[in-house]
């Protein structure tokens, strides 16, 4: 078993925001990313498969395959969007924090890769907070 | 004369539009980053001071104290912000480019600093654009 | 379960040295980390734990609150500090390598962090050298 | 149980071509990396073994040994070289993917390692694309 | 005036060689990266362009534009190439060193920007050696 | 004229302390750097010479020849040292900060490079501090 990761950008503005609590109280829970005009990060995700490689190939899976299907299925709808309002993929009054959005990414992607299998995505939301969702 | 850098970080959302275009011209010249509901960056600031050292400390200047100027006079200002919406020495319909960024941020800073000069602002809005200003 | 890391840097000082050997063995063991007058790193610390995301949040842990648990229980107390000289939780004769420092710091942060676990520490020595400890 | 990484860097040439297929079937499926003059990549190796810290030393591994190791068994054979052609331990006829490479160099590695075990190796192709082995 | 910069990568295969020098010269003066069979790297070229921000836009340039120009003028015809044999503007018996590659991507790129002027090229062949050129 | 840079890295301890001040004084200029225990960094040396590229070999200086003079002149002296008490070239009472390290860099370097002209050096004390140096 080898494990093959493509790592993909996309720049995006969001807020965090409880529709449900008080002005005071989203900021005291949320600090700055509470702010209502948003603010936006320049993100990166990890998108990791596991697989043998093919005998012939010696890939697990091509990456220019694998690049393409987190396009149309992730980066093309969260680029230089609104992750709050623009992405027809997330709840509404879901948090686009950044384990939320590897939650929503992963139901998003795994069912579309093909010859090998989604084991973990990670997503940068700065370059000193990041986190890891394998699925489950 | 030795030149010293000090890099700060914030992350704003911002979009590019000019009100007297169709919203066709808009997207047409801006793409992506005339979404109506903004998008965001992780931008990396980078403030070069030139001095000559102390003979006693060794320092162009205290990269404390610098820190200290950018954080009161920049970082607090757009950090978490909406750069076109929540900057106060934004002025009404510029572009918040990078370009435009740094060319107001050598306004806000130039004469702010004790000891040593101003001598060029880096602004990365990406890993892979960013732009340099030496004032002039 | 998502994992959400959050990464923390301190320069410190330090030496690698067993007070039972002769010069010659400490030289020969442990080259030129041996150096009497010390030598000195830019650390870097990502604590990763893990969680549920928050229903209404979507907060594994507040990644403010993870780094504050972080600054009073381990930054403060080696950053700008002689990793072995000046730090209260490290056991006499202990040498301070990367491996050494993790289990310590597990000691340290464990039980401080509230609403999620300590699922991994890894500390980064050198842009080369890093290493990583579950707990056990 | 402490995991501790070393990573090497080394440059190298190579191609993706079956030999068994037509021109135009190795276009389609390798693209670019089907140049038959070749092209190539700075690669970045993290070797990670894993052990108990020795109680005096503090070390899993002395990092200078493992270093001496990577380069005798590994970069040595691999760095300014034609990975199709120049490799000893290539299998003729074998795909240098990145995939491939790893189970290689992990049956050059894995037996040579003394006093700690070999746990994983992870192989950055371009800043974009790494894959990961454990051995099986 | 601002300077704006783009940064393109490109991986290609070479090897330094002076047809006129006897096989031990070439690898007296050139080590390593004499190899008969290639080496490669994974380069990084920032591309820097000077100007005054239009007053609408806020661009000194389209950074988009810049980078397609940049594709069809350069990378297009280096990336996953071989820079000895397979790049139509290398003259023949050229060392494809970073130096003169900087010369000939100046040559290649300076006229065809339009709107801003070409200020300088810089190009990483490693993480640890680049080189600069201001077109004269 | 073609710019090359070399980039090289040492691990040092130092403090900044002015013997002439009390313990009050060099607390509240130099902060947490004045720790009597010493502290240390992972600095970054980037060394720039210029020159015209050679016609046969396309080199403005061989960077391996450029790495070594650069390993005797300075990083032999400076790596796993302490700044203040182990560096033969450091005058007595002078701060070891990165400025004055740039200047004094500079003095054991520029006479000993051969066939190119030393043109700038740049010292990376962290991630977010630097200094450069054009030897006046």
């Amino acid at each position: 078993m080898v494990y093959l990761t493509r790592i993909e950008r996309f720049n995006a503005a969001h807020k965090l925001w409880v529709a449900d609590w008080s002005v005071e109280k989203n900021q005291e829970v949320f600090g700055k990313c509470a702010n209502k005009n948003w603010h936006g990060h320049n993100y990166k995700l990890h998108v990791t498969v596991k697989g043998k490689p093919d005998p012939q190939t010696g890939f697990v899976m091509d990456a220019k395959e694998l690049s393409k299907v987190v396009k149309v299925e992730i980066i093309d709808k969260v680029d230089h969007m609104n992750l709050n309002l623009d992405v027809d993929f997330m709840p509404k009054g879901m948090q686009p924090t950044t384990e939320n959005m590897l939650i929503l990414f992963w139901k998003q992607l795994a069912s579309k890769i093909e010859g090998a299998e989604l084991h973990k995505l990670t997503l940068f939301e700065t370059e000193t907070i990041y986190a890891e969702y394998f699925g489950e």
